[in-house]
């Protein structure tokens, strides 16, 4: 087993998992947000795809017993622990354009996009195929009747963590987020580790 | 002016609008899905992103004044024009997948997926360059407390609309959808023109 590998906080990192092995991902001090995503590493045409997961699951909240389909609708993981239950599918990676639009930024970071940008762009892998990422412990609320969206501060608190089973050997992006709303205006360091 | 183009049951199409130029799309029978998804024409991996979409308007519900983004964070489309107001935005394009997996056939109809990929690969389109679609006429309801997602009939009637205003060149894939929950179990024709 590895030791818990720290990405430092507004950074991302790349690695392998193997089919078979288990990618925890720890909350190390509460309320961060981590930017998830995987390729087929056999194919890396083949990604995380959150429309096939959603439409599969039935819900948009995933969480311990669901399968991840990729863009082929094939597994890709399954989610085997969740201490927290609240992740979101639907938003993709903050970038310099969304501190642009969003926060009015004029000099804005490049956030998990840029991240995962460099990160995934030593195994082939170009920015525009980054797609919508599994936000793990990101807080996002959807009104039913309005369709409005918000982001609010992750229910993760020190040490929470979610456990992926990989279904195929996977290419995989991670990061400790870069936007303020997203982790209650405090950013923070996220710990991974693969384990057998 | 075009005359209304008719996309017989389901299947799909593809062609050009180009920028500053408005693309009708009719339900002419009533409770019937068109899934829409486009391109920017000088540089295909330039690609209508949902999860772009929805984070700048804060809302599942995108209607008439939305502006459709990129995942390069440009802007595409604007709706102009909107009889319905409710489309759905989540979830990807039926497939042979789809088909076996949630309706549990045999032997499974391509689906809108396939039916974009043979009308997309003309232009060079893979399949796998295909991302959750716009799917106009849709309606899908989520519940905000528990997260669960349910297709019910569209709430379109004979001879409802959308109108959508080209930002820049595009290459535009549009289906009469071939899945029954989506279309309250009866396939329909979808009319579209594009209008200066």
């Amino acid at each position: 087993m590895q030791q818990l590998t720290i990405i430092p906080p507004r950074s991302g990192t790349s690695f392998l998992v193997k089919k078979g092995q288990h990618l925890r991902v720890v909350d190390i001090e509460g309320e961060q947000v981590a930017d998830f995503v995987c390729y087929n590493l056999a194919d890396k045409a083949e990604y995380l795809s959150s429309g096939r997961t959603i439409d599969y699951a039935e819900t948009i909240f995933l969480t311990k017993g669901h399968p991840f389909y990729s863009n082929r609708s094939n597994i890709m993981f399954d989610m085997v622990e969740d201490t927290v239950g609240r992740h979101d599918f639907l938003l993709t990676p903050c970038s310099a354009d969304t501190f642009r639009i969003i926060y009015g930024h004029q000099q804005p970071h490049r956030g998990c996009f840029g991240n995962l940008s460099e990160a995934l762009g030593q195994h082939g892998i170009s920015p525009d195929a980054i797609p919508i990422c599994f936000n793990i412990f990101m807080h996002v609320t959807v009104d039913g009747n309005t369709g409005k969206v918000d982001v609010l501060p992750p229910k993760s608190k020190a040490g929470d963590y979610v456990v992926l089973e990989a279904k195929m050997d996977l290419l995989v992006g991670l990061t400790a987020c870069s936007a303020e709303m997203s982790n209650n205006y405090a950013f923070k360091p996220i710990g991974y580790q693969i384990e057998d």
